[in-house]
């Protein structure tokens, strides 16, 4: 696996070196759709073979995609999107209420992302902890913190916020 | 400009090839944090100087940055984020989010997103309009619709869902 870094001490960034790459995210996006199979993927993405390949052992070596065999002699694989590859839906949604929003088309949407068991469209809000209702983008910026010392195996933000 | 399209009919796909180059919402997230000088940039991305000046003038060309002037003689830029580009942040968030448990790092994070107005650190949640709270990200698929006629100048998702 050759994936490129950034060199940045950053959770966006070492996400973008995982799913980063051209055509990865849309890989991605047709596996959330069901669209899991090599031939099916190179056609509905016109894709370059290499490629495609590339970018699908890549996204099974990060634990993002999982081969799963459909087919004996010769075997054939689809590619499903594992627990981590699902949570990615929520950058899909916010680059999808981006796009719908700047980068129109003069047809309405061609997908929805839907709660599977409820059969619903989904809705990706920013919240404030003080405030009532979504925030609007334009409201937040990026600020460092002063990093105290690591918990070890914490997994949720436990650290204190020091403004600099 | 000569952003690289994906030939494919869909938000994700659109926004991608806006801000999906590589380095440009590292970019992104640097202005979020207001670091908006050229030479500023060069240093924290360490990126090429070519490079960065490409991102820059494609990010101004597409209504993410503007360009304003902080100084004469010889006039130096800024690049801020417009309101367009402060939208971006569902995405940076998303992005953080996602980096923050599957990539973690043997420190806490070194920035955070914070609602201006509250000075509170922002959460990104995906809602369904049936359930209470947020929901998971591996709870959610993409599903194709069917297009209805399109109605001119609308911008929230008006349209017929029909499921194929």
């Amino acid at each position: 696996m050759a994936l490129r870094g950034y060199g940045q001490d950053c959770s966006i960034a070492r996400a973008l070196e995982v799913v980063g790459e051209r055509w990865t995210l849309l890989i991605v996006r047709n596996a959330m759709a069901g669209d899991c199979r090599f031939e099916s993927l190179l056609d509905s993405l016109g894709i370059a073979r290499n490629v495609l390949a590339q970018r699908l052992n890549t996204l099974v070596e990060v634990g993002i995609l999982e081969r799963v065999p459909y087919r004996d002699r010769p075997v054939r694989h689809e590619y499903r999107l594992t627990v981590r590859g699902r949570e990615l839906s929520p950058v899909l949604a916010a680059l999808m209420q981006w796009g719908d929003r700047h980068c129109p088309a003069e047809q309405p949407p061609g997908h929805l992302m839907m709660h599977t068991p409820c059969d619903q469209p989904i809705e990706l809000v920013v919240l404030c902890p003080s405030c009532e209702g979504p925030i609007p983008g334009r409201e937040i910026v990026s600020r460092p913190v002063t990093r105290s010392a690591p918990v070890a195996g914490q997994q949720s933000r436990e650290w204190t916020l020091e403004h600099r």
